[in-house]
């Protein structure tokens, strides 16, 4: 399958990356664009640490450990040990030695005095990732979970640390007003032939992009297909967290609610076969088996994709 | 053999730690300050290293790499093997990933604000050294060599990078007024019963030490003994560039060209019994055999230099 649109996709973490290799398998890398939640990141034993960037750079670099979907394949933890071994100091974010090398470079960059961006494009270009990964923009734009029962905690605080088990009151996405869309996410959303959502975490991964400073407006402002890809697959999320924080913000798990959520942001919905259908006038839906384990999965579920949007009229 | 005297030894890297080991087998930790060179300190890869410092903590822990005298043993090399597999970056400063634990948390520790010293206090007492070890100051006072061959280089450029090799023209303390004899080098210095210059390189570990602020006129101020250990054996230093740097600035590669660069600083001087006599009016002298090559030297040694201090009348 050729396709020679410019596909503009924005992404979080593991769920997302699955879907984001399966499409480098089937989009010429020059019509990819992947634009990587960064409300996650946050400075850690003095490294700046950017899990999103990472678990996708990692991905479709065919580096990562494919049994977590996140981190390097094959990683040895020396140094955190170490840490622990001679100074008594355990990190509650483990971060594996040849993960370290992404964090210190990135660090170092930063240091220097380069962008995010600058520094993205650098890193995926010298580890082979053939599409542009953009981060959603250059400032920090911490997410913070505030909690019913431990007050509010930095998002890898609540993530990693506690496992995400506090119970969530509400997400507050900080400076996201202050942040500018970068040159390159606008340009990519406004060459774009089409937009995907990944089936990231709504709340998680993909609203701290939507709300960095006008970039929803941005968006629903370009008459293309705005495709969201389901989070959850039969009233439950296939990772992670996202069931478990519709059910403390008060909605019911269904695909329903995830297209709800996103509004005006999406005209079209790829449904899961294990869902129910949902019926929104403003939104065309399809159903697909969204459920990917292995990379056939993901460049089955892609090609589906693309072709169900190559044939709206 | 009881020692109960305060004594503070000005230490370098590699053959300085070696002394400041049998010192500490010698002399109760609480009598013990190592006050160490910090001009070959430089930020690498974002982090903040310090050679000497970590150099004397590895040794006075027993972590060392006991083969090279640096580093720690048995280390691996991922991270620094990933960031060039990775990122084709290539550092030319090796680092460990042993290694890596500390300048990690040394320089996490500094970004929070801590100084130097308190974070030298801080990392010793987890990794189990019992004397106190200071850094000579807690400012930045980077050591440069002006070469006559290429420019002028940042410490560790000369020393690693091109492994002493240029020819020195001269060797520049830079900060080092503007920097602070720290409350602690102050108060040790004051209270010491007898100081001694380990068998280190005079120019490129001892000299950045002497040349903070006025702490050379704060030890020639003690009436004590002032004890250097001959870092010349039989014409040529035990390792590294010492009797190349002589050669270079002019000066004949014996004990005397080291004792009269010291001056008034010392008043006594522990000669190798390789060395010819040397005869200064204000300066002791007796002749050990200065070669360390395993602890039992380095016990025997610091025994009989203490040994024949205390005969002093």
């Amino acid at each position: 399958m050729a396709v020679d649109k410019k596909i503009v996709v924005f992404v979080g973490g593991v769920g997302g990356a699955k879907l984001a290799l399966g499409l480098s398998h089937v989009v010429a890398p020059e019509n990819l664009t992947l634009i990587v939640n960064t409300g996650d990141d946050f400075w850690h034993l003095g490294l700046k640490i950017c899990p999103d960037l990472d678990t996708v750079m990692y991905t479709l670099s065919d580096v990562v450990n494919s049994e977590f979907g996140w981190g390097v394949n094959g990683d040895s933890i020396i140094t955190l040990d170490t840490l622990t071994q001679h100074f008594q100091f355990e990190p509650w974010f483990r971060l594996g030695d040849k993960d370290m090398a992404t964090h210190l470079l990135r660090t170092h960059l930063i240091r220097e005095g380069h962008t995010l961006t600058e520094i993205t494009q650098f890193l995926t270009k010298q580890i082979g990732v053939k599409p542009t990964m953009l981060p959603m923009c250059d400032e920090e734009v911490p997410t913070s979970i505030v909690t019913k029962d431990q007050g509010t905690l930095g998002f890898q605080e609540y993530f990693v640390r506690h496992r995400w088990q506090p119970v969530i009151e509400s997400i507050e996405y900080t400076n996201h007003k202050q942040a500018k869309i970068s040159d390159s996410v606008k340009s990519a959303v406004e060459l774009a032939d089409m937009i995907l959502i990944a089936p990231s975490n709504p709340w998680l991964s993909i609203a701290p992009i939507l709300s960095i400073s006008d970039l929803s407006d941005l968006i629903q402002s370009r008459d293309i297909p705005r495709v969201l890809v389901t989070p959850v697959i039969g009233g439950a999320a296939v990772k992670g967290p996202t069931a478990k924080i519709m059910g403390e913000l008060g909605l019911s798990v269904t695909a329903e609610s995830v297209a709800r959520f996103y509004g005006e942001v999406i005209n079209g919905f790829v449904n899961d076969i294990e869902n129910r259908d949902l019926a929104f006038d403003h939104v065309k839906t399809t159903k697909f088996n969204t459920f990917m384990k292995d990379l056939d999965d993901k460049i089955r579920l892609s090609e589906s994709i693309l072709s169900w949007i190559e044939g709206w009229k």
